[in-house]
């Protein structure tokens, strides 16, 4: 974890963003954490998207990719689930990666033990902290809510385990009830963290401030997680806003998969955080586009292919327009044409494609690349003509091939 | 366009999201606009996503399912781009659908002519604003820009067009360099609003209210709009973010389809001003996921499973613990399990399906579904294990078929 040490911490020479990030009045209310860490829940929240399924060779894979990543916490999954997952968490504790493994647990002695059992050090255990998910979901009134927390957080506490208190649904809890469940868990039972959870994906960026500071004010001295959904496309967002809020872990997967409509991509986050914030996290973020690929490829996961950092056509220049721009910076300011070189997550470059969207400067590129030349500007205009044609034709890009054949036609 | 009257406006029979989006210390520096304007650009930036292309029917189809879904601005083409896109413009006009319908232009006087063409009565006029994409991108100086600028907004202007001044890459040009093109065009030429523009997605979300403040200050009496892209995710956090600090005008793609790394949802937007932020911008809701669904078919598009709001399978509940709550709050408090009910964006209702992750509830579901009934405890164990072995032998969910086969078997 280090800022960036620049006078200009907006522009490197790997990415050039906006310099109104970096105005003492935007920055003003920032309370970033010394010591963020990424706490990934892909194998458990992940996995409880509906219709992802991985095997235990897949978890213990993926579980490697995260630690050659640099992640620093890998939730490894919920023993309860099937002996598969209790396997796949053991063999992950076995392998000794690097990142803490956490496991995860119902308020229940008995999910207490199976997470001992598989030699786990760390422990997320769950609780529902809204009356209302209380009363219709759970049956259970708010003091046995309490009390279960305060037996099984004693219980895992003393059997070892690092506590993190995981409070379902605490976004839309009765504020002052919220808080007090909070406070009497932190000083009757055990926490050695406190996760807030918006289990159902109902917070806006602008709550976090005063959320984060109101939780801080109820339990002082407990380090702060953040779990959110992406129900409005604001995950990321949220995470973000929460760390600056100073909360120091933040719960993130692989590409947003998780249960419902997601949670916040680790991805954005640490990009974000890096070339926005200029907060260096320490991940090895070449390996960010890759495992994205990867993680596609083993779970069936899509992705819009503009998806920003892990879609595969955000590098694809189409527009004549930015083609334009393109042959002019190429080479000399590759920074003009992107908030950050890709290949710093590893992520193909910049190139032109064509398409009907293209014209001059796209036929001038692929003229160059092809060693054909143009009489004259007619000839080229020709080209374009039947390029934006042929896109019509068969309503996709054109091939280098397609395009080779038009140019020799009309080049004669 | 209007605020949500309730005393608890996170809570009404539609949706259920959190307490804290309207605390007084969350809402203290938020200033919308009572005149919101949702400023579609799907087909024009969304067309410019590389691969994405649509015909002169499919944009006039696009059109008209804009207008039914109650969008205020339609952003329809560029007309240098192709005949086609010409004739789509016309036609759009020509439909008289209801939203305004804009043109978009390059600070040109042909492609302002080709506007007038067209019959729009409302253009965006581009210009680069940064002073090193106009040294590299166009090897233009700033003069020049900014008397292009002048020349061509006037010339939009004396034609009859409404202008909406777009300010290429202004969120990396030099702060004070971009305030000073932004003050001389205002008062040298003509614009009926400005758009900021974050062409190569590198603004955050903390920096919006101090830009949007000096922006409002260097030009008080022109009305704002926002555009950005979704290069790390927070394309609609940034742009909520924008209209909290009064801007009037979001300019947003169905399904955040657009150049590069995309432009801001509307359907985020739209859903967050709603139920996360009390205001009601009069879209018709129930249309949203129809029109992400056909946009998906037309298009091409892809979509993460489970990405908020459009993603097809955010209502289905593969995980044990939420079908156990599902069984109890089922015709009760079906706002329990999501932050809005699914029916108000037309999308599939809340279900639950099998696969590895589902447990007894689930047997219980769907037992009952089928009219079976298990003798004990122990039958529905055993179902539950084979329904995780099946679920890992095919790596997918299972169809009611397969647990139907599973049931018979184990009950005999």
């Amino acid at each position: 974890m280090q800022a960036i040490d620049s006078k200009t911490p907006w522009k490197t020479d790997k990415w050039y963003t906006s310099p109104w990030n970096f105005e003492p009045e935007t920055r003003k209310n920032m309370t970033f954490s010394r010591n963020i860490k990424f706490h990934d829940v892909t194998l458990r929240d992940g996995e409880q998207q509906a219709g992802l399924i991985f095997d235990k060779d897949q978890k213990v894979a993926l579980a490697e990719k995260l630690a050659e990543l640099g992640i620093h916490r890998i939730e490894a999954g919920m023993p309860a689930v099937s002996p598969q997952d209790e396997a796949a968490i053991r063999e992950i504790v076995k392998r000794d990666l690097g990142p803490e493994i956490w496991s995860f647990a119902r308020c229940m002695k008995d999910d207490v033990k199976r997470s001992v059992d598989c030699g786990v050090k760390n422990v997320v255990l769950e609780v529902p902290t809204s009356g209302h998910l209380l009363q219709y979901a759970y049956k259970w009134t708010t003091e046995k809510a309490i009390e279960t927390s305060i037996e099984a957080t004693r219980f895992a506490h003393d059997n070892g385990l690092t506590v993190s208190f995981f409070t379902i649904d605490g976004s839309r809890a009765d504020i002052d009830e919220y808080l007090h469940i909070v406070k009497t868990v932190a000083r009757e039972g055990h926490m050695d963290e406190l996760t807030i959870v918006d289990t159902f994906g109902g917070l806006n960026p602008h709550a976090i401030p005063f959320l984060v500071k109101s939780v801080r004010e109820a339990v002082p001295n407990v380090p702060l997680g953040i779990h959110v959904h992406d129900d409005y496309g604001m995950g990321s967002a949220i995470t973000v806003a929460a760390l600056a809020a100073g909360v120091d872990i933040a719960h993130t997967s692989v590409s947003a998969c998780g249960e419902r409509a997601g949670n916040a991509a680790y991805e954005d986050v640490a990009m974000a955080l890096l070339t926005l914030y200029g907060i260096d996290t320490g991940l090895k973020y070449e390996k960010i586009y890759p495992l994205a690929e990867y993680f596609r490829k083993m779970s069936g996961l899509r992705c819009r292919q503009s998806r920003g950092i892990i879609g595969e056509d955000i590098n694809k220049i189409e527009s004549g327009i930015v083609a334009a721009w393109y042959k002019n910076v190429e080479g000399i300011a590759p920074l003009e044409l992107s908030p950050y070189l890709y290949s710093l997550t590893g992520h193909p470059d910049t190139e032109v494609v064509i398409g009907k969207m293209s014209g001059i400067p796209t036929v001038d590129i692929f003229l160059d690349k092809l060693g054909l030349k143009a009489k004259d500007e007619e000839q080229k205009l020709e080209i374009v003509r039947k390029m934006k044609e042929k896109a019509f034709e068969k309503m996709s890009l054109l091939t280098v091939g397609e395009f080779e054949e038009i140019a020799r036609k009309v080049l004669g």
